[in-house]
């Protein structure tokens, strides 16, 4: 009866609550779960032995002196690495925390929660092992330094198989994210750009299915010219999107040639590839791009206000909007629907098609890891976007239903081959197998890592939190709203 | 019976062996099977959810929207990360792999097989959890640079409770750990100094009390003067030894004011304030240093023959001989027993009286972090080797077992609890309780650690290698010998 209410939290929420109510009961209500949850674990990650201990004499093989033998295997052959040691499974999140959610600058402790969720989701979903490192990047004059995260991650990527970067500020996160996929020898990946814009793209590529639309034609506006919505344009002409037909955002207007302002910033380069390839209108007001727009897509800052519902209503038939903003979208799904919304998409799971990076990330990892990939190409990451696309329109599409949910079962592992796949397509792959290799690697170690992990549920190692903890964050909420 | 086969590996070792010849072959085969080992587990650590999962909902607790309020509570209060993540159980095993055992440089990758063993000890022993971080301290000229190991510690210390530094080469191994004493907010700890010179002391005390002589008495020589036997002799000084019945000798002689090429690279600075100390006779040779000496210390380079037995024949009543490099002894027990020594002891599990850090290191750094201690102190580590050797004098000394061994029960949390107990006294805890309070945490804390894992084993979950793999090992160790 306990174990019902934790899986159907929802069950319990007021009955008697107006839609903005309820979406703002629900994001008080989550944090303040989330509070006393965090408390009572202390955390949601451990480490633990994999490797079996039979008694004293066992220390001569796990520790000195044999542990000399892989040493000097290691030194003499650095690929050996990989299966010797943990290495070869082993995710750094690593995050300055300058950027965090939708938190802004939180100090490095403060992205510990963050990062180690996104470790637990690594774990969980792409059955890697994966450590969150928060770092304090700021130099003397307190500024945060790119070139710090960058000799960071140099210096640390031989103890890992990948990194994730994550919730980097702009314009840092650019020059860092590129810097690092030239000097690393293993995959570095940042969630926030390439990882969003695959997500976006498989929502994209089957909301454009049900309203009848190819992607080549569609008019798209982009609110939010940060790392995520820059990297999904990016990925979206990649993908065959027209950037003639596409117009981003940031705070100052629209992206065009006209924006000086960029071009003279050399830490923008990335902006400014879009200003010479989007918008050749140099279109400069949202009011006039949305109008006839087919699409949507806004990644800036938490709502739920930021989207006006007039610029829904002007858009062409069946408007299609990602309000992508964390924690709060840019505009609630029921205001966008009211607005005249036909699918909308949001980064939050308590919605419908959620956007979620943890659609991709674990299996896009997985799959670089698994090919023991020394990058992830922008080809990589659309594979996944159509990876996960063609799953969801197997099993069946509607407005409400674009995307897999993170539960549904068989898609990461597919999505994590077919990464693998591209990755030998790309010649970035250093161990080379067949799609149903790699499939079926896959499959097993995403089973290990949940089976094992239900396993210690089952076995109340980890114990199932008191009830009254749901009951007060409900008490909480309720007084807060 | 394959158990029984995992517990007693000795007992498969040929019985036609000379002593020289059984030494020479345990080493290689511990190597030979580490190496078949490793790659059936694929190393050593994992890591693994430790916070329940229920379903969909849970995604919106542990990660976004509702992880928002860690962010903003640890943004607001640093302290309390250690609570709301997992960084309050977390210590980082990190090394630049410059002086790696007896291996030397073994590049950075090259070192996480020890590291990681490390890690495993941490856990299985300490009841912590441990990571990893294998560094490249090289700067562009090629050289281990002690400021980018700072650097890089200083910039991930908020995602750990504790850092054990390990491996670090000469002299970079001194500035790192004063400085990163000096700047971090928890405790950094250099296992191949303070570590190795606490269960160094802990053995020496209990020596002392077998052949009835006073720590204040005694006259010692160290052979090497590294990190660790120049910690080793920074702590018997500290807990009642006399400098001026010390002498250690480097690779060019014996330490003393003479030394003007110490005197000369402040870098060493360590090593010249022993200089200043000890060997007011400015002894130079060890044949003269050790006539009449009552304790050999010996942590220089491995073995077999790097001690001279003649050294241990001119050697006061009942010579106590401490040979502790690794993976090789200086020299091997029997040699030394033969030559005349009254209690030998190693860094070697496979030998009687081992010296190893893993009496240490584990307890002392759980003691510190119970306490939430802000840094180790010396003191700290005395209080350690006192409670060490008091654990192993109540249950009975005899020449061969003078120090516990890693699995008798109960003396790690007695140790964690007096360490804790001497920050609190020493005036660095954070979190001040009582010594059974400490005490009943540090046994909980390790018996949940190790249960885990006995349970793990007992399930299959982590399954028992192949006996075919240790055949192998021995058949192969016989052939090189």
């Amino acid at each position: 009866m306990a174990l019902k209410l934790f899986e159907n939290l929802s069950e319990l929420f007021p009955d008697n609550l107006k839609p903005s109510e309820l979406s703002q009961f629900k994001t008080v209500f989550y944090k303040e779960l989330s509070l006393a949850c965090h408390q009572y674990y202390q955390g949601k990650m451990m480490t633990i032995p994999k490797a079996g201990f039979y008694g004293l004499e066992w220390f001569n093989v796990w520790y000195t002196p044999g542990i000399s033998k892989i040493s000097t295997t290691i030194r003499d052959d650095e690929m050996a690495s990989f299966s010797l040691t943990s290495r070869g499974s082993q995710v750094a999140v690593i995050s300055d925390s300058t950027r965090v959610l939708g938190d802004g600058d939180v100090t490095p402790a403060g992205g510990l929660g963050v990062m180690e969720g996104k470790a637990y989701l690594i774990k969980l979903l792409g059955g890697l092992d994966a450590t969150p490192l928060c770092i304090n990047s700021r130099n003397r004059s307190g500024q945060p330094d790119p070139e710090r995260i960058i000799q960071f991650v140099e210096m640390v990527q031989h103890s890992f198989a990948a990194i994730n970067l994550e919730d980097i500020s702009q314009p840092n996160c650019y020059r860092v994210l590129d810097q690092l996929r030239e000097r690393c020898t293993i995959p570095v990946w940042h969630d926030d750009a390439q990882g969003t814009g695959s997500v976006v793209l498989a929502g994209l590529m089957n909301a454009l299915k049900l309203v009848n639309k190819s992607l080549s034609d569609v008019r798209i506006v982009f609110i939010g010219a940060g790392a995520a919505n820059t990297s999904t344009a990016r990925l979206i002409i990649s993908a065959g999107g027209d950037p003639h037909r596409m117009v981003l955002f940031d705070s100052k207007g629209g992206l065009s040639r006209q924006r000086q302002d960029i071009a003279e910033r050399p830490e923008f380069y990335r902006k400014w590839q879009l200003c010479e390839q989007t918008n050749p209108d140099a279109i400069t007001s949202i009011d006039q791009a949305v109008k006839e727009a087919d699409v949507l897509i806004s990644i800036s800052r938490p709502g739920p206000d930021r989207i006006d519902p007039t610029w829904i209503q002007q858009m062409a038939h069946k408007p299609i909007v990602f309000a992508l903003a964390n924690p709060v979208p840019e505009i609630y799904p029921y205001a966008a629907k009211e607005a005249g919304a036909f699918i909308v998409a949001t980064g939050r799971g308590d919605f419908d098609n959620q956007v979620n990076n943890s659609l991709g990330f674990p299996a896009i990892l997985k799959g670089a890891v698994m090919a023991r990939a020394s990058r992830i190409t922008d080809t990589m990451a659309v594979a996944a976007a159509r990876s996960l696309a063609g799953f969801a329109e197997k099993r069946g599409l509607t407005p409400s239903t674009i995307l897999p949910i993170m539960t549904e079962k068989g898609f990461m592992s597919q999505e994590a081959a077919d990464v693998a796949m591209q990755a030998v397509k790309d010649g970035v792959a250093r161990d080379v197998r067949t799609r149903d290799e790699y499939l079926r690697q896959a499959h097993e170690d995403m089973m290990e890592s949940r089976n094992l992990h239900q396993h210690l549920m089952d076995a109340g190692i980890i114990k199932t939190p008191p009830e009254s903890l749901i009951r007060q964050a409900i008490q909480n909420a309720l007084e807060q709203i």
